[in-house]
């Protein structure tokens, strides 16, 4: 099909499908005549993924090359994959270093540990969750630290659902789409659920007898 | 104290104050001369709690506003500002208005409606489940609904701890406090664990034998 085309069935205005294509998130299509190109289904598929990775997933276009880089190169390894998709949802900030960031690394290796899990503490989720637990900390939170192994319960039943999810998709390219899919939109799926079970679970607790509406309303 | 102190306290550059206290996300020092304010341990505290939203929670300023304005409301009841809280990290995106919108739709109210939760399929929340489901079956990727059980336990799990976690902080002021760093600090905690859960179970189930450093190593 034409780029007009593409753009109609996707959504996504041409020039942003050529901008797509310069940063090297979508393969050119291939050259028909001088100044004319033709797309497939192969591109309708990627500018619908690099569609969701923006606009639910929030990811950077940068961030969304370095993944989809990761996706195309078969000499990955899966789990090299999912840690790529993985790693780009983390954030970089600015780094503490203080007796609550010192403490917080400590109770994450500890619970690394004590769960067995076969992720070491250098991984940036690992980074990433000491951080927040000396921000929690700094703000007089530190007792959060005792509902930690209930999240991890529950993170626990999420990734396997997840696996279990992907170890589905018979082909290769559709496995390694699906972890990029499951990563990051499975983000925004939890994010969501979990704050309609704070709605339930607070409506519940602090007694309103109505269904709630806007939470704000 | 002075704002200089305050400053080497937080770690919070001086016009970065001065920047949040015209923006209304921090009250005012008390005037002690014509050009001279005096800050106190609840200013320490308020920008303790920014940074961790803007840094951890990933928050814009004007969000943080809104949300700590509600904090400060003591006419909100706590549900109304976990509400608020909650709403602010949801998305706002562009809306489509597809087969795969409805569906969505609809698996979310059946979904609300099977476990009974007392929220509202209005609720944004709600609408950002579905926008989710919708990216994901446009992906092909419809069947991931077939694992929606399996994160909804985890939602409640999650929301029983949070709540069980607030319900503990004794005044009132320290509880609505409670919610909003639980409510987006907790968000960063469980990403970084179900990551975390992530490495872990693709190990187990792809089989590699050594604990995993970063992802893309």
């Amino acid at each position: 099909m034409r780029i007009g085309e593409l753009s109609r069935k996707t959504g996504v205005p041409v020039p942003t499908i050529k901008y797509y294509v310069r940063e090297g998130l979508l393969p050119p299509g291939e050259l028909t005549s001088r100044n004319q190109a033709s797309y497939g289904e192969a591109h309708e598929r990627r500018l619908q993924l690099i569609r969701a990775l923006l606009d639910v997933g929030g990811m950077k276009v940068a961030a969304i090359a370095d993944v989809l880089a990761a996706v195309d190169d078969p000499e990955r390894p899966l789990h090299k994959v999912l840690g790529a998709a993985a790693d780009r949802i983390g954030s970089a900030h600015a780094e503490h270093d203080d007796a609550e960031s010192a403490a917080a690394q400590d109770v994450v290796a500890d619970l690394i540990s004590r769960r067995g899990w076969r992720a070491h503490e250098s991984n940036p989720a690992a980074a990433d969750l000491a951080k927040a637990l000396a921000a929690m900390a700094r703000l007089g939170h530190g007792a959060f630290t005792e509902v930690l192994d209930d999240y991890a319960d529950a993170a626990e039943q999420v990734a396997r659902a997840d696996l279990r999810y992907v170890d589905r998709q018979v082909a290769v390219e559709d496995r390694v789409e699906g972890v990029v899919v499951g990563t990051v939109l499975g983000e925004a799926v939890f994010s969501a659920l979990r704050r309609l079970a704070h709605v339930d679970a607070s409506a519940r607790l602090y007694g309103t007898d109505a269904p709630q509406g806007r939470g704000t309303g």
